[in-house]
C-alpha cells in the first residue's frame, strides 16, 4: 500500500473552511450532524440487531492515576444505615475530556481562530454556568445509528497504527472499499487503530499529554481523514486513538475540527478491541450503536458507554 | 376500583425472603434478573423499533440546589487555548443516588439484616474503594430489552399518584390486563406515577428528603408491587416516584427490595411523563429500552440517561 | 438606646464611592488594607497573648445538607494499606462562599457595577483559571493583628441581632467608647451579632439564601457599618452574622462594599460565641488574631479557622 | 562527620513499641503530644516575636498535574451576578495526603499491624463517614507554639538531602548542639531538607510516588528521628522531605510511626526554603509558629499554611 502525496495547507484550510456545515440545519441549529439521523435511520439501525450481541466501547472510569491519566476520575464510597438494613452509594466525579474517559464531544467542545460550531463566538457562549450553544442537552434522545467499523490494524495486518504511520483518509476509502461497505449519510465511524496494541508494545510511554505543557505528540488520526468524514456525511467518529499529534499544518485542530466545522459527533478514547474482535466473530461490519449521554445543560459533552449491538 | 387488603407483616416478609432469587443464577452471580434478558431478548427488543422515535427518560443533570437536591450536582467549566483556537472542558461531580438525580442502582446498593444479593454480607463487599460483589461494572453491555409502559395516571384517570393511594401490585395487575399487555420474563417495567403533576400541584413541598433526619414520607409504589415484579420475572424496573414512604411494615426497604432479594435493577427518577405522552401518541405500550451506564468498577449504580425508542 | 437617622442614598453611595482607598497604597497592590498590618503590628497583637488561651472562630466544616447549606462540603474517606499496617486519607471538597463555611474573602470576591478592587475590570480579572488580581496568594503570610470584639448582644442586653434591627455603625462606635475601646489602623475588628441565639430561635428557617432565587432577608449589619469600618482604618472584619439584607439601597452589596471599595478583608460565617464567652471570662475585649488562608493561587478566598489568642 | 551505626530492627521496633506514649495523657486522650503545648507554652511562643516578620510554610495548592501530583487538586471559579454588580466565587476540592500539598496529618492518619494512637482498632474507628478518634477537629483550638529550625543543608554544607545520606536523628542532634539550641517538650521542630534544590537537580523525577505501584523511594529523615522527637519531647514535626524510603526496617512507617506511637503531629510538605532564609537573615533559630487546621469533624488531616512568625 503505497502512502500518497499529503495535503497542502490550502487544502487543509479548504476542507475545514470551504466545506463546513454552517447552516445546512438552519443558522441556530445546535444538533448538527445528527440531524442525518431521522428516525427512519433510527429503525434502520435497530433492524441490523440480529443475535443481539452487545459490546460495551468504553474503557472502565478511569479512577486510577498514572501517565495516561493526569486528572484521575473520583470514586468515593459512603455507607448508611436503613432500619435493619443499609445501603452503599457513591460519588462520581470527572473531568472528563482528555485521553483517559470514553467520552462524547459536544458541537462547543472546540473552535479555531474564526469561530465555533454554526459561527457562533466562544467568547459569547461559553460561560461559567456552561456553554450556551452546542452543548449536550440537544442531544439528550441519544444517538441511535448505523455503527461500520474500520479495522486499520486488521486492513494493515499488524497490531496497531504507529505514530510515524498516521491514519490517512483515503486509508479509511481504501477499507470501505476493500471489506465491500456502502456508507450512508448518517453512519456512525468506528475507526479502530489498535490503541491497547501500541500501549502494550509502548510500556510506560503515555499514549498522550492533553493538559501538560511541551508539544504533543501521538498516533492517530491524520486530519486528511476530515474529508472522508465530509465526503460520506459521517454523523459520529468513534474512535481509539484520536488526532495524530503534531497536526502538522497551522490549524489548531485537526480531526477534532469536524466539531466546529461539520458538526459531527466525536466519541474519544473508546475500547474497541472487543469491537473489533465481536465484529470478526459475528462476520459483519456494522451494528446498532447506542450513545445515551448525560442530560448536562450546557455541557460540553459527557462520558459515555457506548453499545454495539449485533 | 375498589382498594384491597394489604399484605400482612408475614406477607411481605415472605415476598422479600421466599421468592428470591439468590442462587438461581449461580451462588456467584452478579448479574441478577438481567441474565433474563438474553441475546435473543435484545434482538426482539430492537424489532420493536418501528418509526424510530426517541425519547430520552432522564431528568436534566440535578446542578440546582433546592428542596428536592440536598446534594447538587457539580458541574464547572474550564476553556484552554489551543493554538490560534481553543476548547472548552468541564467537570462533573455527582453523588446520584437520591431523589434528584435519573440514575441506576447496581445490584449491590441496598441490603436488609440478611445480607446483600445472592446472600453476599456488605461488611465485606463494600469497601472505601467500591463493593466488591454486585457492582454496575457488571452491566458494563448495558440494557437493551422491551420496554413496556405502565400509566398510572391514565389509568387512574387523576394527574398523579398521591400520598393517600399508594401504587399497589394488584393495580399493575389491573393496568397490564386493561391495556391487554402480555409481559415476558426480562420486560422492563415502566411504572409512570405523575411526579411532574404532583410537583406542580405541591410547590415548594419536596418530594421525598433522603439524607436528613426525620420520618420520611412521599408518594409511590406500595411494597405490594415487589409481587408483581417476581410474579412476571421483571428484570428492570424504571419510575418516576419510588416507593412509598412510611413503608408501613417493619422491613428497611420496600420495592427497593428488589434490588438485593431478586436482582432486579432500578431505574430510580426516571423522567417519564414525555413517554407518556410518546406512547399515547404512537399508541403502543411498548417500545426497546436502552440504558447504558457508566463503567465503574465498584460502583453502586451509575446516573443515566434511559432511552425509549418506538 | 434611640435609633438614629439612616444615611441617604448619596450618602451611601459616597461611602462606597468617595471614601475608597483606591491607589492608597499603589494603583498595583492586592494587599488592600492589609497593608496597615505592618510587622510592627504584628508583633505588637503577639504581646497581647498573656494567658495563651486560644479560641478557634471556626464552625465545622458544613458537611451536613440542610436550609443553611445548600451546597454542602464534600468529605470522603479512603484506606489504603501500609506493609503490615495502613493508613487514612480523605478528600475535602467545598463551595466556600456562602452562609454555611467559615471563610476569607480576597478583594477579587466582589465588584459593583463600576469595578473591582483597585478599579480593575472583573471581565478581565476573573478567568477559569482564577482571579488574575486581587486573589488570595497575596495574603499567604498570613493575618497577625489585634483582635478585638464588639459584642452586640451583650451591649444590647439581648441574645441576638434581629430582623428587625441590623447593627449600625452608630452603635459600633457606641461599643467601642462604652467599652473604653481605642481602635487603631489595622486592628481586626470582630463583630458578635448572637447567630447561634437567632438560629435557636428561629428553628428550621434558614439565615439566608444566598444561591438561590427570590428576595433575600437576613438579620446583620447595616451598610451604615462601613463608615465605622473606614473611619477606623480596620483591616478585617470578621462576623458572625453577614450584611443586612435587604441592603434598602440601591447598590449591589452593603459592608461586601469593604471588600472593593476599601480592600477590607472580610471573614465570613465566624463562630463567634465561644469568642464571647472567653472575653467575658478573661476580662478582655482584644487579643491576637491570626488567620491562615490556604496558598490558593487565582483563589476568590479560602475555607479558614481563625484563632482568638488571650 | 563520620556516620554513625544504624539501629537494629530490634531497636527500630523498641522505639515504636516500647517508648509510645499511649495512656500518657489518658486512655481516651485525642490530643497527643499537642497536650504539651500548654497555655503557658503558647504565651511563650508569642514572646518570641520581636520583628513581626511572617513566612508561610505553605507550597501553593497543588493544581498543576505532574509527577509530583497524581491527584491534583481541583479549582474551579463561578461568577455570579447581584444586582448591578458580581461576585466570583470558587471551589476547591483535594486530596490532600501525599507529596504535594502541605497538610497537616491527625493522630488517626496512620497505624501499624497492632493500633493507632492510643491503641484504638482502625478497622472500628476509621468509618466511611472519618474517623471517631483521634480526627483533626480535637485540634480545632489550633497549634500555637515555639518553632525551631533544624536546617540540615546548612549543617551539611551542601544544597539538599540525598537519597544516599539520609537524616539521621544524631545528626538533628548534632545540629542542635551545634546551633546551641535548648529545646523544650512541647516544641514544634521544623526540620528543613533542601526539597527545593533535590528537585532542581532532579529535573522530572518525582520526589515520590504515594499512590502508585511498585517499590517506592525517595530521599528524607530515617526513621532513627524517632528517637529524636521522642528524647525531646516534640509535638509537631514540620518537614518539606518526608520518610527516607525505603524504610529499610520491617515495620510499615518510619518517621510517620510518631503518629499513632507518640501522637506527634505531623505537617507535611512544608515549604521550608523561605524559612530557612529568613531565620538566616534574622539570626534566629526559633519563632511563634501557628498551623489553623479546618476543622473537619471527622477529618484525617488538613490542608493548611502553617505561619512562623520571628
Amino acid at each position: 500500500m503505497p502512502e500518497r502525496p499529503l495535503p497542502t495547507e490550502k487544502e487543509v484550510r479548504a476542507l475545514i473552511r470551504d466545506r463546513r456545515n454552517w447552516g445546512r440545519w438552519g443558522k441556530d441549529d445546535q444538533i448538527g450532524a445528527l440531524n442525518l439521523i431521522t428516525p427512519a435511520r433510527r429503525a434502520a439501525a435497530a433492524r441490523l440487531v440480529r443475535t443481539g450481541r452487545s459490546v460495551s466501547l468504553s474503557r472502565p472510569f478511569p479512577k486510577e492515576p498514572g501517565p495516561n491519566n493526569a486528572l484521575p476520575a473520583q470514586h468515593y464510597m459512603r455507607t448508611l444505615p436503613r432500619g435493619t438494613g443499609g445501603f452503599a452509594a457513591d460519588y462520581y466525579g470527572i473531568f472528563y475530556h482528555g485521553i483517559a474517559s470514553t467520552h462524547l464531544d459536544a458541537l462547543c467542545h472546540t473552535w479555531d481562530d474564526e469561530a465555533m460550531w454554526n459561527g457562533r463566538d466562544p467568547k459569547k457562549e461559553i460561560t461559567f454556568d456552561g456553554a450556551t450553544f452546542g452543548s449536550v442537552e440537544h442531544w439528550a434522545e441519544g444517538i441511535i445509528t448505523r455503527g461500520v467499523l474500520l479495522d486499520v490494524p486488521r486492513h494493515r495486518g499488524v497490531p496497531s497504527v504507529t505514530l510515524e504511520r498516521p491514519v490517512h483518509g483515503w486509508e479509511l476509502e481504501d477499507i470501505v472499499r476493500a471489506r465491500g461497505i456502502t456508507l450512508e449519510p448518517g453512519d456512525a465511524v468506528c475507526v479502530y487503530s489498535g490503541r491497547e496494541a501500541w500501549q502494550a508494545a509502548n510500556g510506560d510511554r503515555p499514549y498522550g499529554r492533553p493538559f501538560g505543557p511541551g508539544p504533543m505528540e501521538r498516533p492517530g488520526l491524520h486530519v486528511s481523514c476530515l474529508e472522508f468524514l465530509r465526503d460520506h456525511d459521517v454523523s459520529v467518529l468513534v474512535w481509539d486513538m484520536l488526532d495524530h499529534l503534531p497536526v502538522g499544518y497551522d490549524v489548531p485542530w485537526a480531526v477534532h475540527a469536524a466539531l466546529f466545522a461539520y458538526g459531527v459527533a466525536l466519541v474519544d478514547n473508546a475500547l474497541l478491541e472487543p469491537l473489533s474482535r465481536a465484529a470478526a466473530e459475528e462476520q459483519r461490519d456494522d451494528f446498532m450503536l447506542v450513545v445515551a449521554p448525560l442530560v448536562v445543560v450546557g455541557g460540553t459533552g459527557s462520558p459515555a458507554n457506548p453499545l454495539a449491538v449485533f
